[in-house]
């Protein structure tokens, strides 16, 4: 047989077992906090007609597209969620509910340059909130309490939800004559922590083309700091100027009070003035979200609140409000800096059963005892020599091995083995899945991901 | 702006949310059912080097398969998960465990003549178990019981795993002298049900070419029937002749006795000498599912035992079985017919807690109290009157309604509402979650799919 190597294409993640298990963890996780909030979820198909998917157009998105023709059909596949999204609402108005709440944890796919820690494919998991003509400022503030529900189970408490909102920056800039130059501004902004306000300033003069007072009053804007409260309070100081900003910061009042409200913790959010997000889509309340830890990962979570969702598909406004987590991006970096903790089990199994005798029956019946239980077993069915099915049992890492010999059968028990800790106890099958159930819980328990 | 109009593709599947909750529910019992007998996940890109996913060729494969260049790269979507298998566990051989056991529930795609009924894109749901040079023939009594579980997971118990051994019938062909026919043979015999005996005996002499006396010991061998036991009994009768016959009547033996062991009911079982499955890669024990009432839809689940999974990619013996679900084609067929039970309610949350007062505090508060009692909750923050909010939870179809007005305030408790039957309780918030949990618990024991 001609035989050829066999290889992944590079931008595309596959996973060992262990690692898939841990990343299905993290998108479990994500799953049920978006569903807990009565999300519903969609699965849209990954290929799209191109004409579609393009509508809006846009430099770098059709350079990076999946394009093909199959027949006579020019197909692609979808870049992003939200076109998908937008897309669907149109195609099905008249069938949904509005407001109208989805989740979608699927894979995108962008032919970028290959680059480590760059995907080609990757999962984005996003939630929308969609309202038929109008929709309630409420839902600015429960985005955030569902990131917080994610994060924190993950095991993460060293993360900060920022959020700010577009229609105080557009005020503000307008405030200053400068409504026209806002978009350069906020790109310059932006890059406050990389390159520090002095070279933000500089840039705002030589660049942006900006007066010495006008540079000052920026910075001094951005450079507002401090609990929610005190820069809610700094804000009000530029109330009455101008109508758009006025309108942002009751939003940011209404969202930053309810937040607490809805179960998040003071310290998982901040309301951060730099950050502005996709300068020609979001035009009210923005976020983003930052692991404390690693500022260098940027923003792991990312949308704001958008006035027309669909309008290259349908006469209707539909406003929203949206957020995204690039999950495997995130799992990747996690990863790569060691932080996936590896003393939660990450095996295939709870429990193998090592039969030890020629007749499997005891063995089978024994491993679908402790199925019943709710654990996952591996009945281990070769033929081996003891030494060969142990090491079976470390190569898979199983946390338990369960064994069972003609003495154990005799006496209906088994000898369950802890794999970490060497400890082996003889027990009856319920007893068995007690003690695993039990040790599996604790580990349950534990951070999925390390802060350290 | 200028508009386009939505669509989906012919061929795709895209379901409204109380449809796709109902898919979502499927392939969770599936999932459950695979990882509880330690099977691991793996996800698998969906695009490959389109050398490596044609390296076998074939011809419908070719046709069918979405295969494109992006830059230098001969660029293909998988048309089914068994070939991403081989390559994976070729590319990844030194850092795996044999037996290697994996599931994956995902997309593949085929650009075959769109069809009613018939998706370019559709989900399989497969699980194999690999061995590495060797494989015991207790992993093929283990695979219908894992069958068993996913179908009795759905509610089912009118269906039938149909199993056969590809050695069974090479040695009964060779028997009679017809090894090079017996390809053919199969192919016509396999027309059995449809056509009836009389028919197929016409085409055994005349296409197949095959003398009287032959065509009526193929007619006596698959027209064995009864239970498990007579079917054995009237297959030892041929033994003897012929080695591989001997030991594929052995193997069967093996997996039936075994399958009692794995929990799997007589009557959800039959050895079927009829069936053969995909005539060039399975070498032994061959696997047919079907819905009793429903033999129209052919098998739900197939497949087999298959002696070289990777040949083309790497130079070990790899053998394995494996079993695919058409979960899309299922779940549409089920759907048309009418069996998905409505009676389990198919709503994004459980409850929907409608505000009645200014202040929606209180509502958020108990919104969020719900869900830490495991409940999907979503608080409807829309102004809007009390009867629209009630036409949006019967759009919405959730079972709960929660009412919060002053005087539930006062009380400390809410009204909840049970959509279906219109009964009203006062309730604090733990006896609410208790209701509605309750409840919802009745119906998550409900069948997911009818048979009638």
């Amino acid at each position: 047989m001609e035989m050829i190597k066999p290889r992944t294409l590079s931008g595309f993640m596959e996973l060992l077992p262990d690692k898939q298990l841990r990343f299905d963890r993290m998108a479990d996780v994500i799953r049920r906090a978006y569903a807990s909030y009565g999300f519903t979820p969609l699965d849209t198909p990954a290929i799209e007609d191109a004409q579609i998917l393009l509508a809006k157009g846009g430099g770098d998105t059709e350079k990076q597209i999946y394009r093909f023709q199959k027949g006579d059909s020019d197909l692609a596949l979808r870049f992003d969620l939200t076109v998908p999204l937008a897309k669907y609402v149109a195609l099905h108005y008249s069938e949904l509910a509005f407001p109208f709440r989805r989740f979608q944890i699927s894979k995108v796919y962008r032919g970028e340059r290959a680059q480590r820690g760059r995907f080609r494919e990757f999962y984005q998991a996003d939630i929308d909130v969609i309202g038929d003509g109008k929709l309630d400022i409420l839902n600015e503030a429960e985005i955030p309490a569902v990131i917080y529900k994610v994060f924190s189970g993950f095991g993460l408490r060293r993360f900060q939800i920022h959020v700010n909102n577009r229609k105080i920056l557009n005020g503000f800039y307008a405030m200053l004559g400068l409504t026209e130059k806002s978009g350069d501004i906020m790109r310059t902004v932006d890059k406050l922590d990389k390159i520090g306000p002095d070279k933000v300033r500089a840039l705002l003069l030589d660049d942006c083309g900006l007066l010495d007072a006008q540079a000052d009053e920026i910075l001094a804007f951005i450079s507002i700091r401090g609990s929610n409260a005190q820069v809610i309070n700094a804000l009000e100081s530029y109330a009455g100027r101008n109508e758009t900003f006025d309108t942002g910061l009751n939003e940011l009042k209404v969202v930053t009070s309810n937040l607490t409200a809805f179960g998040m913790p003071e310290e998982n959010f901040t309301v951060d003035l730099t950050i502005a997000r996709g300068l020609d889509y979001y035009t009210g309340t923005v976020y983003e979200t930052l692991l404390l830890d690693h500022p260098e990962l940027g923003s792991v979570c990312s949308g704001g609140r958008y006035d027309n969702l669909a309008g290259y598909y349908i006469d209707k406004p539909l406003p929203g409000v949206g957020i995204s987590i690039g999950l495997t991006r995130l799992f990747y970096v996690l990863d790569e800096q060691g932080l996936l903790n590896p003393a939660i089990p990450a095996a295939p199994a709870d429990a193998l059963v090592l039969p030890m005798t020629q007749d499997m029956g005891a063995a089978i019946a024994l491993a679908e005892e402790l199925r019943s239980a709710g654990l996952r077993v591996q009945l281990y069915s070769e033929q081996k020599k003891f030494k060969q099915k142990m090491a079976y049992a470390n190569k898979l890492g199983v946390p338990f091995a369960v064994l069972l010999g003609e003495d154990e059968i005799a006496q209906g028990k088994c000898s369950v083995k802890e794999m970490a800790s060497g400890e082996q106890r003889l027990l009856n099958p319920a007893e068995a899945a007690g003690w695993i159930g039990q040790t599996l819980r604790r580990a349950g328990d534990l951070p999925m991901i390390l802060e350290k």
